[in-house]
């Protein structure tokens, strides 16, 4: 029976995000609210398996709620994926009466949980953690906001060397099968064209694009791209671009890990923050192998079936917005 | 009928927020898009009266959606409330063949557009432009994501100083009758307590909770402030708690008129955007007197009445989880 | 015989700033790299009373350098105005035979080291961190780039609500003996007028300045004032000129303790870094009760009677400067 | 007689740098100020042989100091290296009668200043702006404190997540011939390494580095790396670091142009407030064909054969502290 929970662990797994650490803070917090036991593993699976795990209390986690990245670390562990391996995890937390996980992650996290969880009969729940906002059934994930500022912030800086030289730049973001950063940032950094895994401009059509704004008078563009586009790398379309339309002056900025970092913004902290206490509260109130996350404003629990192998689609009138707005 | 609208006005008024330009850029673009004249009014209604409008087209917004304040002005006008002024700011509108308004600002804004379009019989729609988030019926008003992002980092400095000299610091941040910045800033912040008009803790309450921090070891703190709190002004009950508990090194910082500014985050940007894309679209098909906002993630357009005198409330559960992260 | 130091002591005293952490992190790795024993002493003077002194190694300081505050935290200490506290300070220093002191701090902080190690016989030596850049002898104090630096970012804040709605900003800014802060800040931020300790402008002296920039058609103008000015307190100057010029729309803001805190920039981290390593190095190399300190980009060495009651004053070019360009 | 000048030309040229419009704006003041008409030439050379020339006054230039890029805007010019494209310039500048010239940029365009001003007698004035800091006989170029802050923004938020996953991360920063901003932000940013044109460590004296952090418990690392490197590019680099040590789990990013964008430090405003007015006293007293400059804190003026051709060297006590700071 779920109410007899004494002993919660929570650990981040998977690429880190923006507000994992405040997202820890609220569990932390919220266990010693409803006198339970927390513990902190480290690195994860991985770290579940070496046995890396401490007790934490309600000054473990002060003064974090501010910090980039996540003071349990992350890290993928192959080790994990085997019988022998999760049996290791199971006999660490066994061996601390540890009878609850939260995991903070994103999909793959969520996976390796959901079977673990079944294998052992452990009740487990998962706080949504990545940057890229591609898990379905909720409206964001910690570090999708924070992200999409440090994205924007990026390329408000390009824009001034942009317009300075009348030029044409691309800039990739992040987002390997998702273009929500991408189109966000987009709109937000006035790029003129987005390209993403979602949206399937050609080149030529963003030479079309690019013409008639030239022709409007239009001195400098940015266009933003997503990792994971449809239309090969950023140096790809750019090459092609160039050669092309070798009239414009064309360059080419990868945003790279610098959007993984930097001090949560205050959406993803609240987030984090309901998430995490949502999270215990869900625990003790019996509830098991979901992921917890925010759909128009409200907390919504998602079954495993619902997320495997499903995207977070963008929304189809926010790419006419953004066609719109860069007329 | 409304599908004959040719020609569009667009103006801000009341305090200035930060995404406002983002908003005129989106009213400007959209009808261009939609093959619609657009003018930009400056100071409000002021410049209205005074004949201070200019046509404008796609390239008199460029460059400017990444910056605080707005580019059209705001002014207060006491003309504007008498009927001789209204008059003239009609006529001014009139010589142009000016056929619907589009306002961004707040509650005073939508009061005189809703009036001035009644008493003139010209179809008029409000986009939310504050940072107080101070508006019933929809989630989110223009500005209030960036100023809550701005006191954050103010606070996030605040903390360096507080936990290097283990000091209890009152922060105030805006907000004069609705809690919304303070709430939200504070949790983000780490805040031990937040006061604010929605929720009345006394001094006494909050030395309690001061008391009780310290003794479980804690050894600096921040307390958040709303301007318009119950328990009178910051310094006020920063002299209360230094006199009845004059063993905290007690501070007060006001963060003041930096809420305003600042580049707007994407979330406002893109928030900006969709408002004011969404009015054009939904004058061009016939609503007329409502403030234009997004709840749950889609466009509400919503009446006078249920704003007037009205007050977006705090969520009761935010409050809640404000008092378990604090633990 | 000064080569035959091997414990050095390191702490932090008085008003914190940006980058003492890495003048700590520096001192730490110097000694690492000389290969001398290192201690941190928390609180000041107040922690070398209470015994609180903790071995340090390079990784203790590892992932500081760009935090704001100082890990080994500041307080002001009466106790080690008297003999007694001095006598207990010394006696735990010397139970770890630490036989040499690195402080970091002002111009107090440097005082009471001079008292102290001529007292006792110990080598020390002061880094300068204060904001204020009131030291004479140098060019820069750690601290004072970054505290300029969001001096200028919250003032371009309130360009942005100035800009839009035609207003006369005060804006305070922290230096209660300095004008450093004010003047950097001032020209930096396009301020129309400075206030400051050292220059001594009257409130009619600005008032002519205002009205002769409204004739040259300026619309908004931003005063910057030090705390310490002549001319009264912010609020009184405003007042003042509320009375004198009505017809100014006039706010007031504060920036305060904000000023203290944020991640250092570059130049405070080289600088402390610099001057950390210096430090030890000059103590190695037999130097003793002196400041160190910058001067035309090489180290000096300063002696307690060129500082004690002395300023770093403003450059009376600079003054000059900040008038011309708010031509 | 360099005292009849009346009207002088004011231009940006060559690489964008944050500060060229905190500098135009004080030549601009400064001419205002000393009664002088002065234009402003779009595009640099470019710009002149078009006869892209406006008359400025002090509020054209209000509102810009904390903007990054130029208003002015920068090109390259191919037709300026032609005799009749500098007729071309000439004529129209003395259209105007400008009788002076000051230009804002690096190496390329002082050269292309001093042969212009030789071939048609015109007084020339070069103000340095270069986010590279590679001109000899200066301290600092305007551009550099802000893109080196820049730089280390970016690197604390790298810092977060390589922290997060033990990673090794390899962070391009910009400096083709000069190692300015690898050197700074590389000590800044807490760097292990720091790989410039100015020194030549290898990548196995890399290697053995790392490995020594490694055994004294060092889990993540960062090395910056100067574009302009000896060893190649940073993906050449870090590809023999994956071949030679795959117990790394090696990452790259490219800083790329954000370095040249976002709005300018305190520092270079600054700089380029005393440059600017400096300029314009300097023409008129008489000074021509020279680079302006700051070195310890005094302005100094620079002929065209101390920089043509030479560099700004890194100092090797930095180097050295680098190494130190890093143990």
């Amino acid at each position: 029976m779920s109410t007899e929970i004494k002993n919660i662990a929570v650990f981040t797994s998977g690429g880190d995000a923006p507000g994992m650490n405040a997202g820890i803070r609220a569990v932390v917090r919220a266990c010693v609210y409803y006198k339970k036991n927390i513990f902190g593993v480290y690195r994860g699976y991985e770290g579940m398996i070496d046995n890396d795990i401490v007790k934490l209390d309600a000054r473990s986690v002060s003064n974090i709620i501010q910090r980039g990245g996540t003071i349990l670390k992350s890290a993928r562990s192959e080790e994990f994926k085997t019988k022998e391996g999760r049996k290791k995890a199971y006999e660490n937390l066994k061996s601390r009466d540890i009878d609850a996980l939260i995991a903070i992650g994103g999909n793959g996290t969520f996976t390796g949980l959901h079977y673990f969880g079944q294998e052992y009969d452990i009740p487990t729940i998962c706080l949504p953690g990545t940057i890229d906002n591609d898990l379905p059934g909720m409206d964001y994930t910690i570090g999708y906001d924070t992200a999409t500022n440090t994205a924007v912030e990026a390329i408000d800086k390009i824009r001034d060397t942009a317009l300075s030289h009348n030029r044409l730049f691309f800039i990739e973001v992040m987002g390997r099968h998702s273009g929500y950063i991408a189109l966000n940032s987009g709109i937000a950094g006035g790029a003129v064209a987005i390209m993403m895994p979602e949206d399937s401009m050609t080149v030529d059509e963003l030479l079309v694009k690019l013409d008639a704004g030239a022709e409007k008078n239009k001195k400098s563009s940015l266009v933003v791209v997503a990792e994971g586009g449809q239309e090969g790398t950023v140096w790809e379309i750019a090459e092609q671009v160039k050669k092309k339309a070798p009239y414009y002056d064309t360059k080419v900025t990868i945003l790279g890990h610098l959007q993984r970092g930097g001090a949560p913004s205050y959406f993803d902290r609240v987030l984090a923050g309901r998430l995490g206490v949502g999270a215990v509260e869900a625990l003790l109130d019996g509830k098991r192998d979901v992921m917890i996350g925010i759909k128009d404003n409200k907390l919504v629990f998602i079954d495993f079936e619902q997320i495997d192998n499903k995207r977070h689609e963008v929304d189809p009138e926010a790419v006419k917005l953004a066609k719109i707005l860069a007329i």
